[in-house]
């Protein structure tokens, strides 16, 4: 994930990167003068149906695709578990990313640990810097994110200002009911002074930038209490969002659950060139869980404490403009973008584009990076999601990291607004870079140039016969150091040196920072240097995709229900992806069905392809019903026309049409439907209608 | 995992189950008279080769299987990475232990979190219990696990005295060096008297049964000491096996990383049940990372600090002798059984003998537990386990906990001796028992009895218009009290009643731990009670799997060299799991090599075969060197002949046979092999040879 380089700016992007999207939805629509829309979107389905979130959310609870961890222990905020469809439809979702990336690219994939020593992150700025200010109630012993109860309270006031005023409000059903649950104190219906409304709503649109301190300002200058309770809070003060634990018996190595699997990457980069033969460039890919202890978890599968990544780290040679090799294969693939000027102008309007004009034009920044794009779509298309409901959202320069070129997020379209899913930046040679200065680890490329390079260069020399007796343990620090100097301090270095015979230079942790070198221990001269090698960190591009947010945006862009009755849902998953592929539903509980149940089953079994059996007593109509909510897309009844001819209906779950034949055309059937090789209405064509009344 | 109820032993058989094989290869192979020969095993090939294990290491760090995790920071000990052939390996096994277990019985996998609240834990018995004893030296700051260094002391004492007696000593050189290096003070050439042999033996025999005093008294009674410096130690405390954390902001939940994945499951249990709409018997699954803080982890991927589980619940009624519908199916498959009363009488013969006589003589207790050893043996056949290398061990009386009827470990032999890879345990109703008692979550069965049940019983009503009143929070945990009274009690309580008019219950955290209830809050009375519903809570078979065991001993079955050339190794894995299925090979970059080489590729792509390109500059006998260490099973040269005629050659990783046809007759060979419809054998007979110089 972006690891940015200013302490305001990291902690908030690398939250946001994957596990926020108040600024999307916050910020952008509502703060630049915009109404509230996205966060209050309803949720609207494939066929146009307006629904109530909590309809589907209720369905999806019931069919156990996820629900509260250690429920009977009354569940934990931010942590869910994934039912028998939910645990599937993830499994499929990561079998089709690893064949549509890893195996499609060749890409190096890894397992490391979650587990993660404090040097690492300390050294990855995560220790530091990967935080969020909190403010407590010293009464209640209530603990609230700073920034989301400035937004709350401002946002609040904005709305009782512009009921007092009259004008019409679009009302959050949901957070109405909440609010009114919790006796909500703060929401008067006072109108405010217009100049006020422009401070709240300047304020609002720029919330993402206010460090603790200004954050403590706000609190205090627009006077911001417990909402519930009126009560006053302490100052915000930082709270890292990484779940420290300790490795070992002895309590001395501390260590923290890692908060993305990119920095384990990172550390195998050496092993990973010797692997790929020194080739570049390659691309690295882990799938595993990673954790961020969030204050106040919400917005269901949004934003959790444990969740599933998949991150590819793509090292390019920084020279040469970062070209792709395959780039020609998805240049003329259209994204849907919204780019950095029309967001700084305060709009969101989208413009159709074509990679390859997009990249040639400079709006996308190099090849690399729009071809992870073009894939990304690609993936997102494939497992199902609805083209309308995807962007790609360019990040403004404040949001980037300062050496990043450029960053773009895909977007889905949900009920809560346009959630950040992929996050897909340049992280330059930043992470590279940090480790290998603090570890001295020779995480770089060497390449030998094809004409040597000569050049002039200061130079400095250490004698090794004193230098190990003199620092003794902190030696390699204070060489790390030496070499770490720049040329200018070099050259100033050595003038020093010839008039004092010594030199002080800064080395952390070293006696008291500085360290004083006399002449028989260093040396510094500038010297002709021909370099038939040419060194060089790469830099990293990295699509880091949230699993679990693309899973739950998927399950709203599936989900509709039958005409006229929102109790029968279904979720259109396409069959790559959906749980289960084929219901077998025998007509009754009659012995003779069994055999053909079980026969089909284990050819079902051979060929890969998941089914389950329905043979419970409920009527035909009930037993489609359900798996209609499950998302499995076919059906095959065993009737006793079956056992007469060994022929069956096979039914398609969206249109609920069916169709009858033999076994080997239902079988065949359904594995070229399942492999994308023809779809339902192809088979309805070629094979003969079956008409008969779903009884419920 | 088992969850046993003895305190000593619910540390140590949880410890074992997965995570120690000290049992397998101390105590019983050792400790009863037979020389620690399992432990100082040498590595024997397929092939009858003798190895140092060592070789096979620098191999699979060398082709980057795996290697210690944060490696540029020196590593973490316990803690490891794999590296893309590893993973793939992984992935692939996962892939087929899904298929074989999961889809093939209709499992409900389910994902669960890795983080757990504290509460969860506490009532499995892990908070209290989960724990291993260790020492410190208060000197040098050492620590010790207790055990270990009692069994290493005195078999090091025994040694010396054996060489002293001037006897014969198999020396393990590995273990050797080390002690060589750390200039271990204990071992002296003193001989003991053979009263004090007998006494060593013994406690090394039982080493597993001795708690922390028992471990205090052996240390102070045999002076043992830190061996690498002589130094007194101080006496042992229990340290806690989990890695301990705190879920959100305010530092008061604090929580656990799972250390099994079981409980996660049993709490999702009555959604299962729903889910399987009410019907038993069913199994969840759950493949996922679970984490043991090791006191000094040690020997490789054996013992770990973070690893990944697959496992299996199977609720099963206890009544009707835990029959399973698809025993037939297994009975006639052989297994090589280790039973119990071999291992009591100090031996460790193994007997060869159907499931179905081991089940129908009592041998193995019930026919689900039957059922899941068969299946493991087959799984582990199909990954390519050594045959020869593979055995059930029956658990001992005082290994098991009280309440589980049989248990059986699915062992593979290794350098290491015989190591633990599968448990399988029955946990009863132990977990769904205390789970249900501790938050009364329904985590039971209820079945419609086709004939009512009528019988008498004490029943308890509760004046709950008073209840509330009188105990407000406490309430809940007073009424869970009443329900959990039994019979007899219930009896006794309605006599004091009657007599004193009020009674005395004892309810844990609640006031002194005793609460008093009058008799206008309380009623006891004896009534006839028809019931048309049974409820019972199910019984757990567990068959348990460590992934990186297993992958570790593949990792020993599979290897060997080619002969003559300890330098040139082979992993022979089956095609079904080894990392890459082909490799594609051009004779050189000519340039009309390409296309051949990119059509290859994706046509392997589209049938969902891996396969990699290395089209460096060495040789091709070098290249395919590289890839027999890898364990890739096919290779496929493209030549001039290809670009001519479009046939390939096709080479066989084991024989290093060839055969050449053309592009389709190829890629089908390759197919059908991968599937396992044919064998290299096949194709060779059925495809003309192709003879030519493998230059290395």
């Amino acid at each position: 994930m972006t690891q940015p380089h200013f302490p305001r700016l990291l902690s908030r992007t690398l939250r946001n990167q994957l596990h926020t999207n108040r600024r999307t939805y916050s910020s952008i629509n509502y703060g630049r003068g915009k109404p509230a829309k996205s966060r209050m979107a309803t949720l609207t389905t494939r066929v146009d149906q307006v629904v109530d979130r909590s309809v589907l959310e209720s369905m999806l609870r019931r069919r156990a695709f996820y629900f509260p961890s250690f429920d009977p222990y009354g569940g934990v905020a931010g942590l869910y578990d994934y039912g028998p469809p939910g645990c599937a439809l993830q499994a499929n979702l990561i079998d089709v990313w690893r064949k549509h990336f890893v195996l499609e690219e060749d890409m190096l994939e890894v397992d490391t640990t979650m587990l993660t020593p404090h040097e690492v992150l300390k050294t990855s700025g995560h220790v530091d810097k990967f935080a969020d200010w909190m403010c407590k109630d010293p009464k209640t012993g209530e603990i609230f994110r700073a920034d989301h109860l400035v937004e709350a309270v401002l946002e609040a006031r904005l709305k009782a200002d512009k009921e007092a005023r009259g004008e019409k409000v679009v009302v959050n059903e949901e957070e109405d009911a909440k609010k009114k649950k919790k006796k909500v104190k703060d929401v008067k219906l006072v109108k405010l002074d217009d100049a006020v409304v422009k401070e709240y709503e300047e304020i609002l649109a720029k919330i993402d930038n206010y460090d603790g301190d200004g954050l403590a300002l706000l609190i205090t200058k627009y006077d911001i209490r417990n909402p519930t309770t009126g009560g006053n809070l302490l100052p915000p003060v930082a709270f890292n969002l990484m779940f420290q634990t300790s490795i070992g018996p002895s309590s001395n190595m501390p260590g923290y659950l890692r908060p993305e699997t990119a920095q384990g990457q990172f550390l195998t980069f050496q092993k990973l060139l010797e692997f790929n033969q020194n080739q570049m460039p390659f691309a690295s890919a882990s799938i595993g869980k990673s954790f961020r202890n969030e204050i106040s978890p919400r917005a269901g599968l949004l934003r959790v404490r444990e969740f599933l990544m998949a991150e590819i780290e793509h090292f390019v040679d920084p020279e040469g403009g970062k070209k792709h090799p395959r780039f020609n294969e998805v240049k003329d693939i259209e994204l849907t973008l919204l780019n950095r000027e029309v967001q700084l102008s305060g709009r969101t309007e989208v413009e159709r584009v074509t990679v390859g004009k997009a990249v040639s034009t400079g709006l996308i920044d190099n090849q690399t990076l729009g071809y992870f794009l073009a894939r990304i779509q690609l993936f997102m298309l494939k497992i199902g999601v609805d083209p309308k409901k995807l962007r790609f959202r360019q990040h403004m320069a404040n949001e980037m990291a300062h050496y990043a070129a450029d960053c773009w997020d895909a977007e889905l379209q949900t009920s809560y607004g346009w959630i950040e899913c992929v996050g897909c930046a340049d992280r330059s040679a930043y992470d590279l870079t940090v480790h290998k200065e603090k570890t001295g680890a020779p995480l770089f490329v060497r390449e030998a140039l094809a004409e040597p390079r000569k050049f002039e260069q200061w130079q400095v020399d250490i004698t090794k016969s004193k230098f190990g007796p003199r620092f003794k343990k902190d030696a390699k620090k204070v060489e790390l150091a030496i070499n770490a100097l720049t040329e200018d301090l070099r050259e100033k270095l050595s003038l020093d040196l010839a008039k004092d015979g010594q030199i002080e230079i800064d080395v952390e942790g070293v006696d008291s920072g500085k360290v004083v070198l006399e002449k028989d221990l260093i040396n510094i001269e500038k010297r002709t240097v021909v370099e038939h090698i040419r060194e060089y960190t790469p830099n990293v591009i990295e699509p880091s995709f949230g699993i679990g947010r693309i899973l739950y945006s998927l399950f709203e862009h599936s989900y509709w229900h039958r005409t006229g009755d929102e109790a029968r849902g279904v979720l259109s998953f396409p069959p790559l992806v959906a749980p289960t592929k084929v219901l077998l539903v025998p007509l009754s509980n009659h012995e003779s069905f069994a055999p053909f149940v079980k026969r089909l089953g284990l050819k079902f079994r051979r060929a890969g392809i998941s089914s389950k059996v329905d043979d419970t007593s409920s009527s035909i109509g009930k037993r489609y019903s359900r798996n209609d909510e499950l998302g499995t897309p076919f059906g095959i009844t065993i009737d006793f026309q079956s056992v007469k001819d060994n022929t069956f209906t096979l039914r398609d779950r969206d249109s609920t049409k069916q169709v009858r034949a033999s076994e080997d055309e239902i079988l065949q059937a359904v594995k070229s439907m399942v492999d994308g090789e023809e779809t339902w209405t192809d088979v309805q064509k070629r094979l003969p209608e079956f008409t008969s009344q779903e009884t419920d």
